[in-house]
């Protein structure tokens, strides 16, 4: 990839040394080679034009102009009619990494367009690109141009104002725009209130086992303890937490990541109990609340008990990845330590597309895009248990009441490394429920948790042909284990669900 | 400030219960009056449509027309015709806590108008925002929509050749595009790269003192010692820092924060040998570098000494701070450490930005503004020159080669937050050297450093006739200072420049 410099290109340093017995035209052609030989100008990359040059070097453009030809004669550049001068294609240039591809890993063989059974990931193709550029557009038009600079406080007050009202309002939530943080996504929400709960003290953070991959690495960084806490079917176990020497949890209260459950309301008033007798906090990442199937409607636990509660939110799921904004809404006595974790860590979040964020919400585009995903993301949702249901009935498969992903049960005793190796020989990508248990470790490196083999199907991002086209390829990988492992029963079974206290894992 | 939602706004989250004794219409009167005392619906917030919140519920609409009706004749809601239905505006909300104003401290007092020279803000009315939006659209409009997922590796393959050819250009740098990575800003950068240093075994980092704000506080939240090294006017006094236990440093070569001071070609040397010698590292934050007024360029470190040089850029002081967009060019060994540190604290930069940079600066767009901005700075510059010359004759003025701050010198034994203080009541904002003093700490509590006592001052985003008022403020201030401290004498003396170790300051 060479960079095609539009007009004249940048100009390009350089040090003549008046007072060096050189003539300024020999250094100049020096130092033109020198940056050829070295990789500092590329094959293909066009040059300044001689006048730019030589207005920067305060030079005569004779000069430049003389020292262009002479390295064209050398066969350095090449000069092009109307297109000025550039490095010729034919010099090799030295240390010249190439670039790894972009978008991470892709299933290996060249295998042309594979089923991505991704996490997460929303239909990418429906991201509302029009609404999005008319309110990034209204922004540039409406922004001061004292909003510019540094944006370290607790973001705009505007998007708070938004952001806060949209969660009363539809998540039941009670926090006031002054309790909101706005942040560079998720990750960054967590990083900063894992840094807080460190400085306030907290030694341990609970996390779902299985749960949303990596966290455990996060707040390990921050120096915390972390305590893996099973889940099933009603969410995380919380007489299991209550064993444990945590003081902190984080819960994915709506849609269980990785297995879909819903925290059921028992659990959801034992949590609280939990965090007023041990003066705790609950993390709570509310993702995929957008996006129910079934009609009963479930609050956060935000509203519940805002102030053991420190609410994470970020558009990834509902708009895209890519516009990296996110909220964290904690209560009064805890923003100002998030605030200053975010002052530290960064400097704030892009001003334009904070207000961007805020027009699209407020002006009702926003929620006219989850209408549109709430119907596109069902017949998905349709399409996926119906497939399985014909390719692989009998298998349970779970976690389908909202959001876009689900959990299907392999049978007992199948090796979930083993299907997911087969399935990508298919040029089908998924990730076995191994991948999600904590600590975060290499995929299909481990025995199975309590909830025995599963595959974890993100569908937000597969249409419904690929879905099926999917289906068909996983039911020929497990049929292919199978066949290849008649016992069954290879690999460790079960590690067992003890009722004792979670083990501890210290900071590594 | 009430959020002004669109269209029909967003729905509303209510738990309707069929089974309940009480008619689904009584519960959708209960809930709905609730939510507005309760503050979840704020007063002059529109709520939704009556057929909207019916849809959502499952109810005829009928139920929802009854429920807002009865609710205004209580007198919780105003139907307005043509605006849809409200809250009261006579409703008192509960809990509701104001924002703190936005943008930071103000000077006090209510005094109109105030001029700040701060430190490192670019002249914010010259934002290119046409330029910008051309560049946002262009990256909309062509950007593919698998794109507009996570970021999570090493940024847009494109923005990275742009930045290293650019970087190589103009700054003779030699870093390859996959040296690159894409940060959220300068801090988050540093953030990303001390957490790598320490994960590396490197136990104290080097910081120039005085020196830019609060890196000590970055540094050691990750862990870090930090050892603060004299300045000099020829930069960083070497000598010192290899007295010292530490095995990184973090440098400001092209034009020394706040002191202004370009680190010589001696120092240079020095540094990289040093570098060499204790298997260290050398972090450059090479702002400022865009705007030097002389003609000798000076090039980056990482051009001198690659595998000894963490570069650290971004585009706060060249387009504007609001933009949050930064790079790390890094050793290629030390490519996968920070790539980790980025995914754990982040999973990366708003996509559409990083498009809109790289279309930015390759169209020549960005070159075009520097080039205007270099004028305008240059003219503020020699405005300020002139008129501290005429108001403070006699006082020295350094730091002017480059960039857009200078460092006034106040008489020996002048007390900084005196003349801040006293600026501050003619409505000038300006902080004293002793502000970037390691450790960071509340301003003016502290001697003064082996400097002596100074002014930071701050053109960037200062006009000619604010300078010229400002500086006429400022000569107000210190003769009212000096006027009412005759010894001129206050406060301890200079610390004193020793010539052995600097002391190391442990983890806090």
């Amino acid at each position: 990839m060479t960079v095609r410099w539009g007009r004249d290109g940048p100009g390009f340093l350089m040090d003549l040394d008046r007072a060096a017995p050189e003539t300024l035209g020999r250094q100049l052609q020096e130092q033109l080679r020198a940056a050829v030989r070295s990789g500092r100008l590329r094959p293909g990359e066009r040059l300044p034009s001689s006048r730019r040059l030589a207005q920067q070097l305060g030079i005569s453009r004779g000069l430049v102009v003389g020292a262009y030809e002479q390295l064209g004669a050398e066969g350095y550049l090449a000069a092009e009619k109307g297109a000025g001068t550039r490095v010729a294609a034919s010099v090799t240039a030295a240390r010249r990494r190439p670039l790894p591809r972009p978008g991470g890993a892709r299933p290996g063989g060249g295998a042309p367009d594979p089923v991505e059974f991704a996490y997460g990931i929303p239909d990418l193709a429906s991201f509302p690109m029009g609404d999005w550029t008319w309110a990034l557009a209204e922004a540039a038009r409406t922004v001061p141009a004292a909003h510019l600079g540094d944006d370290a406080d607790a973001g705009s007050p505007w998007l708070r104002e938004v952001v806060t009202s949209y969660h009363r309002r539809l998540r039941a939530g009670c926090a006031a725009p002054a309790d909101a943080v706005v942040v560079g996504g998720f990750r960054h929400g967590l990083t900063v209130v894992v840094a807080t709960l460190a400085r306030r003290g907290i030694t341990h953070l609970a996390l779902e086992d299985p749960g949303p991959r990596e966290h455990d690495r996060i707040a390990l960084r921050a120096g915390l303890g972390v305590v893996p806490v099973p889940v099933d079917d009603h969410g995380l176990d919380v007489a299991r937490l209550r064993a444990s020497p945590a003081r902190a949890v984080l819960v994915t209260p709506a849609h269980q990541c990785p297995t879909g459950a819903l925290l059921s309301p028992e659990r959801r008033r034992e949590l609280v109990a939990w965090a007023e007798e041990v003066d705790g906090l609950i993390l709570e990442d509310d993702y995929d609340a957008e996006f129910r199937y079934d009609r009963r409607p479930v609050g956060s636990l935000q509203g519940l008990a805002p102030d053991r509660v420190v609410a994470l939110g970020s558009v990834s799921k509902t708009l895209a990845p890519a516009i990296k904004i996110g909220w964290v809404l904690a209560p009064p006595e805890y923003v100002p330590a998030v605030l200053e974790e975010k002052r530290l860590t960064s400097r704030g979040v892009p001003v334009l597309d904070q207000l961007a964020l805020a027009r699209l919400v407020e002006s009702g585009r926003f929620d006219r895009h989850l209408r549109r995903m709430r119907t596109l993301y069902a017949a998905r949702r349709d399409a996926l248990a119906e497939a399985l249901g014909g390719a692989l009935p009998g298998l349970p498969l779970t976690g389908l009441a909202a959001g876009c992903h689900a959990l299907l049960r392999l049978p007992p005793g199948t090796r979930e490394a083993a299907v997911v190796a087969a399935a990508r020989r298919r040029s089908v990508v998924v990730r076995g429920l191994g991948d999600y248990l904590v600590p975060a470790g290499r995929p299909g490196d481990r025995p199975p948790g309590p909830l025995g083999p599963a595959l974890v199907l993100g569908f937000g991002n597969v249409n419904e042909s690929r879905i099926r086209r999917g289906v068909r390829a996983l039911a020929e990988a497990l049929a292919e284990t199978r066949a290849g492992d008649p016992a069954g029963a290879a690999g460790p079974g079960p590690a067992g669900g003890g009722t004792g206290a979670p083990p501890v894992r210290q900071v590594y």
